[in-house]
């Protein structure tokens, strides 16, 4: 696969590396001295000795050794001098990070780019882009010192976005949130790779098992759709679109000089590709969260758990008003919690285990849940500022959660206690969520791609 | 107003502490003794002879001095006997923690109270409660341990919630994320004092400066319309109604007792009560955030500010399909701040900075908007994963908000680093939101609460 090298490159060149540690090329230089990179390195810059302690090359042509990567972080009218180095070192994969190109109009600065790719046959990112980061690998071209923007653990997720700004970010972010990524890619003006390259090539990475993706405008609609409708059947794509308003789409052209088009044909293209459409970002994660971490359901039918009446109601009325169905107890079940539950509650849906429950009773309610065939999804609500909730609540979800029967989902709400309880719930699988909104809108989405792509 | 001691009483009996450090009675004793209350307290329980070195009584009639207020933690059947005591001691003001009553299907138990109440004039919140806790006198009768639910700090805003454990998760919630509170609620069945007369009381609160409200039905319609277009004129109200649909109406019934009632005839009545409407909780807090903080603004044209060119995308899109103006920066504005700009930047809205945008440059802008009859409300989206805005931007940022000329909201989303941003904004009385739809719909808010009541 000629995309390869962006994520695995054993020997890499850093060009416009400069000696002042505010500068981009050596806050990238930096990721791969001390971010855990295990191949080759090389500094490029003419007018340095070393930098960092490593030797300063004058140029790529002055490597002896093989080099499977360049990124690049010189001032944009020299790049095209440096891309034609590079294909003459042979250098196939290049991450060009500089800025000053098409987007700011200077359209005959990227059509020289374009000559030289087509010439030498190179597959490059950017330029105008953060490029690549490998939670595996550690290829790490985003110029963002790393106090500034954390970098993301090993994990499953990888997000294309076409904005530097929204990826960062939402990164930064998410990682402070705890997700995982495999792989993140700002792929800025795309005068080579574009989306549908990078969706196709995470189509066919084993690391990645949810690609999210932002975008403004695709570069050519039909492969798009083609890319997207052959890799959403392997594994979800989610996908944000910026600029669906006019005046959203006016402003998408001065910032990656792109025409957004129309809204309405994006939603359709998304429909038509099984592309799963979030609204928003905070969606896009939510999404991402119960897709990477949960089995697939057999069916739709949701059984809701709670010990906070108010909790459950809200639940409730989220899951109808997105038209989901609510799952009904066989009688059997209800026969059997009925004998060994207090008189006060309820079995319904929701199933109000009351202010007085306990990890007991939790288990005895999910066990019911698992055995019963009408019940498909477990959303199961927790929360633990009542005293009789103890820390073994996460030991009954998460033997459930391993029995790998049906999918759990869970909702808690609350402060530092409730924290650690749903961290530890996250590290063994059980995706949470803070309001039973978000996780009824995310149930959603996990039951509608099962149930095309099953 | 005979609610007062509810939230400033100087004397306080706790009928039913238990010596057994988890039950309810205990949890509730300890409040007043290491939480930082500054009046009297007497713990009732007949069985002990002292409960952490305070002398215990078998009866509050066996108190010598005056009792402004009661907390009752005795179980349910016990609570008409303590009760009927209360009266007779004349203490008026009573919070009935224990649960069993109406909720349950004990009408008759509840009747009785009913009875008491009206015999003595008393005024009780509760039962089925978790009652009151004021952040300033540190009045709290919640029986949820503070390691499990921490206290908020003092603020102005106010929360009634009918149910009780919506109420403690998102408390705790929003205590860790940095709110503060004036007085928080949960009136359980509301045999006597209802949602009505607590949102007429904090009508009257100064501390108070906005009030949340979360219920699943209100005990006296015309009452609850009559009170809220009355204090909704003076400080906004924000309701979330649990139960808009069927299954989840079926649900309030067992609940709370109550009969959730028709979802539009609530939402028509928001409406004319001028109640601002908030679909669920994350909205109704983030709406509240706003209406704290920020001064009312002029008129509803926003000026979006960024140096993210996607997030200022995604900021116009959530605006125009809230249906909600974008400022028009005037002639003047633009000719000199096209003086001053890089030629790149587009001078629109959004007001693109690009990447290397400093402080220096954001000042620039706000100051302009600051000056311009265009601009009624300033959206700043700042994204610090970049190494060129320094910490120096929170002093612009509070510098213009401190001018108290038009709000600013600011929109930064990231890990640690922007994090420690936020906080400094907020404490400066800035309010702040990760994802730019969400401060979309809160500006939104306010632009109708001011319009609306101005």
């Amino acid at each position: 696969m000629d995309l390869d090298s962006f994520f695995n490159a054993q020997s890499i060149a850093i060009i416009g590396v400069s000696r002042d540690s505010n500068k981009v090329g050596h806050v990238i230089f930096r990721n791969f001295v001390d971010g855990g990179y295990q191949g080759k390195i090389f500094a490029v810059n003419p007018n340095a000795e070393s930098i960092l302690n490593y030797r300063s090359y004058a140029s790529v042509s002055d490597i002896q050794e093989n080099v499977n990567l360049a990124i690049v972080a010189v001032p944009a009218e020299a790049v095209p001098k440096v891309l034609e180095e590079c294909g003459r070192k042979k250098i196939q994969n290049v991450i060009i990070d500089s800025a000053g190109f098409k987007e700011v109009g200077n359209y005959k600065l990227e059509k020289k780019l374009e000559d030289t790719i087509k010439r030498y046959k190179l597959r490059v990112i950017g330029p105008n882009a953060l490029g690549v980061y490998d939670a595996y690998s550690k290829i790490d071209s985003l110029f963002l010192p790393r106090f500034r923007m954390s970098r993301p653990k090993e994990g499953v997720i990888s997000f294309v976005c076409q904005s530097g700004a929204i990826g960062s970010s939402v990164v930064d972010l998410a990682t402070a949130e705890g997700y995982g990524f495999a792989k993140f890619i700002s792929y800025g003006n795309a005068v080579d790779v574009d989306e549908s390259d990078l969706i196709e090539y995470l189509g066919n990475d084993e690391k990645t098992k949810v690609i999210c993706l932002y975008i403004e405008a695709v570069k050519d609609g039909r492969r798009f759709l083609e890319v997207c409708k052959k890799v959403s059947k392997k594994k979800p794509i989610i996908a944000i679109k910026g600029g669906v308003t006019e005046a959203g789409a006016k402003a998408t052209l001065s910032h990656t000089g792109s025409l957004a088009g129309s809204a309405e044909i994006y939603f359709g293209a998304f429909k038509q590709a099984g592309i799963i459409h979030a609204e928003n970002l905070e969606d896009m994660f939510d999404f991402a969260k119960i897709l990477e971490k949960c089995i697939p359901p057999k069916g739709g039918n949701v059984q809701i758990i709670t010990n906070g009446g108010g909790y459950g109601i809200l639940a409730v009325d989220a899951m109808v008003k997105n038209g989901m169905a609510l799952s009904d107890l066989s009688k059997e079940t209800k026969k059997e919690l009925r004998k060994q539950l207090p008189p006060i509650i309820n079995i319904e849906n929701p199933l109000d285990l009351v202010g007085d429950a306990t990890s007991a009773r939790y288990k005895l309610c999910i066990d019911a849940c698992m055995k019963d065939r009408n019940v498909d999804v477990l959303l199961i609500i927790v929360l633990v500022q009542t005293p009789l909730i103890a820390t073994d609540i996460v030991d009954v979800l998460v033997e459930a959660n391993d029995s790998k029967k049906k999918p759990i989902i869970v909702v808690s709400a609350g402060g530092e206690y409730t924290e650690v309880m749903r961290k530890n719930l996250e590290q063994n699988g059980i995706p949470t969520y803070t309001y039973p909104e978000d996780a009824v809108r995310s149930v959603q989405q996990l039951v509608k791609y099962y149930k095309n792509n099953l």
